[in-house]
């Protein structure tokens, strides 16, 4: 692993408050797997079978704890997650999926419920074989420990490259009574677009059922973990899950098993607006990132070209060095646009840093100020945006810049 | 422009010989477009009408020059070729069309042709209004100056960021007759698959016509300039003309009206050795490259899933960056490969360095030795195989490290 990188000047100023959700605790602990001297393995344990939806990268490679949350996810319940970093348990063979297995049965076995409830995620070097071993000894401790404030320790153990923990939370209205929706998220490198972050792992009380859980995330994955890059890379072990306890029955909370149901618009907001704040919180800890970069995309063909010049525009690096340099140069944004291979009308494209059009009907912009464009390019958050003149379609996505420290991260990871 | 880098240590050890090609006249000259005290503008003069063919950018942006030369094509014939650095003359409106025109009409009078008969292309920032007035001055010097044997110096005159100029020549029997091939390039950022490099122009004496010459041209280019690398950030600008003077007729060279004569065999050949020539020399030339990659697919369903994978490979950052320093991280290839979303068989895949198996059947080779993998890793050409597993098709491209000096260069450029 790299040395210590500085907390990334994009972090959160302070973490929201994570109000504890019934039915479900969490523990961290020191298990040993790769790194010493932090915590690095979590449990999330439920007390009564939680609903449980999720989605994977689209890897054609995936690790074995993906493999086995997606053959899990059949039956829709979980008893308990288990989350390691250090390790991906990628590209492990068979013992990779020896190892999953034998995580299960000692988890189950410690609580009383089958293996395919307990869920599993791990992040870290790819190819290394995983000893169960550290995560198995470490169990006793964790289950004991496990309460139901400890979800901020939890997103600490989950850390790789990571300069934060990220932590999000909405309390909402289902029928009359409030709920809660917690989120973690771990991430900062080997991350792209068409899947979910590397790990994210969201609790709830509402007591939803998991088709509908399924549906209500995998329409609010293409608006956030999916509208987030940092470079282009998609990791073999990108994993999202969402918990939900049911908890809240108990208050009152009305029974929903279908997405559809109009009660649930509420609770579809708050689920977005959390997973938003996650996959933004993903980018803004881009490994060595030092800018926020937010790509407004209108006047497209249709919504999926709309998201691919977006991504073009965010995965360019020519584009994420002129930003990390503080340099107005649009004309590589006129370059992306024109490799992304959708429809566009070079002699219709306005270009936009911020509220300055520097950019105008297939040229420079004849009130475009240099001085000004470089005064903007000083902020933290750089806006870009491009109408491309054809349509009405638009999109939003997520990156960070390029950076010396990425380079400087990646370059040793390993060693 | 970014301070003047040092030769990319990639560089050849030596420039080949570039024999002169009947027909063809070359002159270079400091038109002062942006830069000052280096040559920025090259002529070539054909003293009849050649065949001339070409592949260009797929950017649905792309350049005033580029738009001019398509439409220049139809015809197939050329009397002059006039090239530019320090402005691409790229998103520039109705004013880049104008430009086009006027240095094309000033060159056509001044040789007694037709404009269209005049090809063009440009090279540097994108969006900056280009005045033809320095150009068109140059005229008379570079039309008095043209000579056989300065095909070198207008390679260096269309550089950019560059390190050193592009060239390669061959010669071949068409028929019992010694027929020549030179060619010259440039190009080390904003380069990426799916076209031609920045620019390549190639001569020969060979009497083609123009629309087996293109044949010949689209075959060759897959495999060599669509075959490499940079950054994956696709020019406004790409542009490969091939001219044919056809001079070699009269020392009894045949002349060739289809590209399936069997007599084009040789020459077939000797033109892709020497576009791949200058394709490896613009990879070897990336911005900030210390190491050369090849990367080597084998065991793919078919030919354009081998490509896909190879160049998501190339494309990877975290690969690029591991090279770069000099880590063994085989595990980024297994990444690359999942998120290339072709067809692999992830416990069959072999993963090579050079000729040490790293990978083999889905995890790390048992007889795996890091110290092994580490010293190869120092080497200046770094060889990337993988076995897919799933059928026989073949691929190869090639690109460079990514470094902090790519970085460094990129968040500079315009200033």
């Amino acid at each position: 692993m790299a040395a210590p990188t500085p907390t990334s000047p994009l972090a959160p100023t302070r973490f929201p408050d994570l109000p504890p959700i019934d039915g479900v605790r969490f523990a961290a602990g020191a298990a040993g797997v790769r790194y010493q001297g932090r915590t690095d393995v979590m449990l999330a344990l439920f007390d009564r079978p939680a609903q449980v939806a999720g989605v994977f990268t689209r890897s054609k490679c995936p690790s074995a704890p993906v493999d086995w949350c997606r053959a899990a996810l059949a039956a829709g319940r979980a008893r308990a997650l288990v989350v390691n970093s250090g390790n991906a348990n990628a590209f492990t063979g068979s013992a990779g999926v020896t190892t999953t297995a034998a995580v299960a049965k000692e988890t189950a076995q410690a609580i009383g419920a089958a293996p395919g409830e307990v869920f599993q995620a791990s992040t870290g070097v790819i190819g290394e074989p995983m000893d169960p071993g550290p995560i198995v000894r470490a169990l006793p401790a964790l289950l004991a420990a496990a309460r139901p404030d400890g979800l901020m320790d939890a997103a600490r153990a989950i850390m790789t490259t990571d300069t934060f923990p990220k932590v999000a939370a909405a309390r909402v209205k289902l029928g009359d009574v409030e709920v809660t929706i917690n989120g973690i998220a771990k991430g900062a490198g080997m991350i792209a677009p068409d899947m979910a972050t590397m790990l994210s792992f969201v609790f709830t009380d509402a007591p939803i059922a998991a088709p509908a859980l399924q549906a209500l995330l995998r329409k609010s994955v293409d608006r956030s973990f999916n509208a987030i890059t940092v470079d282009s890379d998609t990791s073999t072990s990108d994993t999202l899950l969402i918990f939900a306890t049911g908890a809240a029955a108990a208050r009152g909370a009305p029974e929903i098993d279908d997405d559809a149901d109009p009660r649930l618009a509420g609770f579809r907001r708050a689920l977005d607006k959390v997973l938003l704040d996650l996959a933004q919180q993903v980018a803004r800890d881009g490994e060595g990132a030092r800018k926020f970069i937010e790509v407004r995309v209108a006047g497209a063909a249709t919504r999926r070209a709309a998201k691919r010049i977006a991504m073009a525009i965010a995965n360019s690096p020519l584009v994420k060095t002129a930003v990390g340099g503080e340099d107005a140069n649009w004309g590589r944004v006129v370059m992306a646009v024109g490799k992304a291979g959708e429809k566009a009308e070079r002699d219709k494209l306005d270009i936009f840093f911020g509220d300055l059009r520097v950019a105008h009907a297939g040229k420079r912009d004849p009130d475009y100020s240099e001085a000004e464009a470089s005064a903007y390019m000083k902020k933290k958050k750089i806006v870009i945006g491009v109408n491309v003149g054809v349509g009405t379609a638009t999109a939003k996505v997520w990156t960070c810049d390029l950076t010396k420290d990425y380079v400087a991260i990646n370059g040793d990871y390993r060693s």
